[in-house]
């Protein structure tokens, strides 16, 4: 509500500010180690005199990091790695930061770009990537600033895959750290955060009672090892399908019942697909499952149900019998319910990770930045994993977060760990 | 709405028909045991020849059940039990089906009554309550109903201490089966379905990650218990408070931390109250909670959370934070999360059992009317409980639907388990 | 076996005394409940001037209540209920302690009577039995003591029946409480104590992994469902088979899989009869189980796997191939594993309950015979059930000496409670 | 002891190996994996002409796996790793076989070292070591053998630390399989292996019932998870006590209440140290706990309980109060119980790994060695961690001995998964 006169936009602009204001301090209750490290960076300055050039989904989560990195003493310039999830409020709140964001919802291909482009303005120290499209950018079209940038932070496999590439065809010209794999992110994002999500969207989805249910697992990796062990949680008997024999063997040893998909589509209630693998359901299993049998997807892609397949069975196709959720009529009167179309079921018909996940993941990313700060001199080009201290001190900074005390060895217990390491 | 002539009104009917009929049918689906109740039914008319009033929530389950008993030859009389959950397509579709039905969304109270006494004018001879208002009525103002009334049900807690009453003052003029209370509804109903329920309307209103949460849980009946065991399940730490020393045993018994809730509220991240007692959380209790404790209540009543003592201790109230979320600004800082404002959370929150609860206990109903049906000569006038062989046989459905097959006794068993009975 | 002079013996005794003190010692702290009780008894005296014939296993456990009882004030006289379970070190510190112990291992029948009828000519005001012989006696050959008889416990399910009939014979001349059956007693003997002690059973027979394993728990009662819970938590998958559908509801519902033993056999690894019927698993069983199978009984006669049938099926038996393991090797080649016979797994293979059961259980007897010297006047005879006051009493102190408190009501709570109750 | 003639001795002899081959038999069948194993080595017979001298434990596992490797064409030699576990029987029942062997029980030391000479004068082309001392004697005082040999396995951690050390300082002149790591060994061994049988340790020498009991777990890796999760199945609450925030973070988003030890000391009714470091439990810790207090170690070294400051503080020690059970009387009466005098008590108090853990490290041993035989031209010398197709190969083979089926790729999977890969 600025301005004696005119401006009636600026009225809008308040109000937006005013409400980017409030999501990001939701978003800032919900992220205690970012905070604990906004404190600590404040303090320490350890990104003084820097210049980083971001783009990520410009979320209120994402204000936090960017509040962070600049408590540490960075300019940021922020562009959206894509335009449907960006929050306006919450960029106009960033703008009055004083962060200079490039970012506006439902843009076109073009202005996307172009936003890019005008981060990378800032010629950045550092730069922060979700895709890997601003590094490649960076490395095609505006290799004039690449003589500055001393590293980066990549948040996706997929452009984790980009930059190995890049890597190995020695075209990557400053080293890049992996923040989408750490242990601490495995543990909340895959497991725990995978596990209850999804079970949640099946749950708004359908309402159906899960204990006493038979609940098909495909994949035993880490998303499916959480999935499972909410289901069971939850009063479910799990059915696990695999096709590594250890992963197998675990789930076996775990008590749950393996199965190979044929043998599981007979006995299922719900099926959850989290292999990283297509057409895990397939026609043939489509074919002989029960009557009222659930379908959900929760890996990455919707590949895993074959829902083309789906289709072709169907004789009939209900949309949104309930919430996300469709139903196929088979020829002989059975009833097959797809959830989220075969999309991630925890994203689509739930809200994803708790805010405690992108706690620990942009915790990491900030750190590592300040890794990146100090090491950047030593580092030769290449991607780095996230060093092993970024990742015990997010989950040091999440415990202390929590009032989790630990213990500390005493001056003969790291004698004795030590000696035993040498052999001695 | 319809009009005068050419009744484009029926157009409109025929519409909300159909919309009703879909909505009946998808109810159905998730309630196989009254359906193989009404299969055999129809094929064994124990209820030919006799009129039902009912009184009920007017909703797709209830017109499944009343499709049950119409099946086993009943004429039904329906009214609302409460004009705020009457469902106008299903009260026209059960209309189609030659159902008398007297209930519409929202009307007033005058009407409410008026709706009772036209359901009654069939002149019943076995009546379904939900409440006591009907058997009420019929006990006050149309006692010359009285005299062919041989037998009812009655649905509700609070209906059933009414008729004890009825009954101790030698008023109650038929017998009442007291259906809300059997080995199969608890199960379903308090242990499962609370405990899903409950929970599930803690993530939706906060999207808050239970894995290593400690939740507080107050009161181990069987509601608790469910509650508690569904926390357990998704990774929380769980506090159990009591005062009968019994059921703290057992829940101490069961690996769950026992405490009093002067500890308990130092330690939670989420409280629930399931005990039926008031003021379970109180103002000293709140003083010492955390920063961003979430408080929900899973009992009855919205009095187990003391929601004034809350009032005064805030310096600012935020409603609306998140969906069914309030948040309390106590003068510390400290901000305390009140979800359906104390009201049950799996309700408000989510959407209170899944169907699966309600075939279980409609399904006793069906059951205890044939019943009476057959007995009826022989019962005294008296609250009775849902007779055993009623319970027993709706967990039989529930198997055959559920496809599991029990044991049966060789007649060897039977002669052995017979004599030990007898002592010899 | 005293010298008749210079008695060496009593030094041999004193050793005796010694042990016997030893081993009472080592059961009290097992005991706290027990202990507590015989603390407030030392203070209160409410045994003071009563006589009590007892006719219990001579065990350390029941030494420690002896104890309790004379503390309050009672004059005691103890014959075994088994001659084979007496330990003599015990009987001899007892009588050290001012008991009079009429008990010794392994004597015959005549003296087991002669026994009986010397702890009777103690002339008991109340009789404290295991199994009603004692009781019986009493009935039918020491008839002059009953006048001065005012009241009675009894251990043992049989005992009870054999009451039962006397009671509905009207032979029964005084009140007994039937002290084998209390919430709390069931909790931790039932459910709790079996289900521990029938795993360490087959543990220590079989040293098999349980992990990844299929054991068929044959009967869902509170003591099969411990068993489950046990063998869930040690990793199997778990098969429940029931005969009663509402129990197998219940395990379904709890996420176990249940199915008939005709399916169930040929799915196990590991089989846990605990239903208290004979022939749980029969020939037909036993012809289509897994090479390896191992069979082990929980319930409390040796008569729920068919022993008989698996002789005839065998052509070799290997005895004792490891402790309490006898091979049955059948025609076709596969091997059954037979644990303890077929008798009691976990008394036979491991050491029965924890001391801290018999704990549970003697605390009820003490206050029950507190409470019969209250009430007995007011009480007809009859079987009595434990008053649920001695029940929350037990649970109380069994807390308390765990540390563990639990809420009391304030007086709006109690208020609300009781207004609820009466409906108002 | 063979007598020359009138051989009295063949007759103990013959019982000798009859007593063998039962325990060889009886382990065997605990050995599916191995089992197939030998039999597909009988037929494909992939170490013909290969001659092999092992140094292992002379027991009836052992002998299983010499039985398989000799299958597959093997010539062998064995001599005992240590004399204290050599089985007499075992020994003379391998003789039989054809397996030369150089291994009696409790032989001294200088006769143990010429054992080994013995069964190195076979001129392996592969060893089998458990400790590093055969390999060591090979390169030191048998240095002319080693040209012939190309390849060893070695069992544990102890022997793959010299081995490295050696490598390292190139000395090593083969390449060495080091079989004590492999992903099932630790599922197996660490996880499953360690959790259940610590327990059985426990219940054996206390009978406690752990129910309601709180236990601390001291260390959250393989072990002290498997451990935790086996405690908690049996009805304890479960403290953890870490030094690595991640471990520390992951039990606390497992449910796992994490505290330091000093907290977790005062807490504790039962603690289990399983961390391979030394003093975890110290004389801090000893004088806070409760009484009754039961201390058992689960690492390797008997270095985690510091039982010198337990010695100091104690008035009085009572040995042997329960089988591997010690009480230490404290000055102010608190009475502390040290199980197996802090050596691991899952070995001391219980059996050990049950014989399916043996069964799973064997096979990753035999099939080690085919890949030698198979490889072993292409291999330089060094430490080689266990190839993952072994692992695999050992996963396979054990769910198929379970009757557990997994799924396979389609051609479509294979191709997606390797796009994917490529990130094409």
């Amino acid at each position: 509500m600025r301005g004696p006169s005119g401006n009636p936009g600026r009225d809008v602009d308040s109000a937006l500010v005013a409400a980017g204001e409030r999501r990001i301090g939701w978003a800032a209750r919900s992220m205690p180690v970012l905070t604990a490290i906004g404190e600590r960076f404040a303090a320490e300055r350890p990104l003084d005199g820097l210049r980083i050039a971001a783009c990520l989904h410009v979320t209120a989560e994402t204000a936090v990091l960017m509040g962070t990195l600049k408590a540490g003493g960075a300019e940021i310039a922020l562009a959206a790695s894509n335009p449907l999830s960006t929050q306006d409020d919450v960029a106009a709140a960033l703008g009055e930061y004083g962060v200079g964001v490039h970012a506006r919802a439902g843009v076109d291909r073009e202005t996307y770009y172009r936003h890019i482009h005008q981060a990378l303005d800032i010629s950045p120290d550092i730069v922060l990537d979700d895709g890997c499209d601003l590094v490649n950018i960076l490395h095609t079209e505006r290799t004039e600033l690449l003589e500055r940038v001393t590293g980066g932070c990549e948040e996706t496999t997929t452009g984790i895959i980009r930059l190995r590439q890049m890597a190995a065809e020695r075209a990557l010209r400053f080293p890049v750290v992996a923040v989408n794999d750490t242990r601490t992110k495995r543990m909340f994002d895959n497991r725990y955060g995978t596990g209850q999500s999804t079970i949640d969207g099946i749950m708004r989805a359908t309402n159906t009672l899960l204990a006493g249910k038979t609940v098909v697992v495909a994949g035993f990796g880490y998303c499916g090892r959480g999935v499972a062990e909410r289901a069971r949680g939850l009063g479910a008997r799990v059915v696990i399908t695999e096709i590594d024999p250890v992963k197998a063997l675990d789930a076996s040893l775990q008590g749950y019942d393996v199965q190979p998909m044929t043998g599981a589509a007979r006995a299922g209630d719900v099926f959850i697909t989290v292999t990283g693998n297509r057409d895990v359901i397939r026609g043939e299993h489509l074919a002989v499952m029960k009557d009222g049998a659930i379908l959900a997807n929760a890996g990455h892609f919707d590949v895993e149900i074959d829902v083309r397949a789906l289709d072709e069975l169907a004789q009939a196709v209900h949309r949104g019998v309930r919430p996300n959720t469709d139903e196929y009529v088979l020829a002989d009167g059975r009833r097959l319910l797809l959830l989220a179309e075969g999309r991630l079921v925890n994203l689509t018909a739930a809200e994803g990770h708790p805010a405690a996940v992108m706690d620990m993941s942009f915790s990491a990313q900030a750190l590592a930045v300040a890794w990146l700060a100090r090491e950047r001199a030593e580092l030769a080009p290449g991607v780095y994993d996230v060093p092993q201290e970024v990742d015990v001190e997010v989950a040091r900074l999440k415990l202390a977060a929590a009032g989790i005390e630990v213990d500390t060895l005493t001056s003969e217990q790291e004698k004795y760990l030590h000696s035993w390491r040498l052999g001695s």
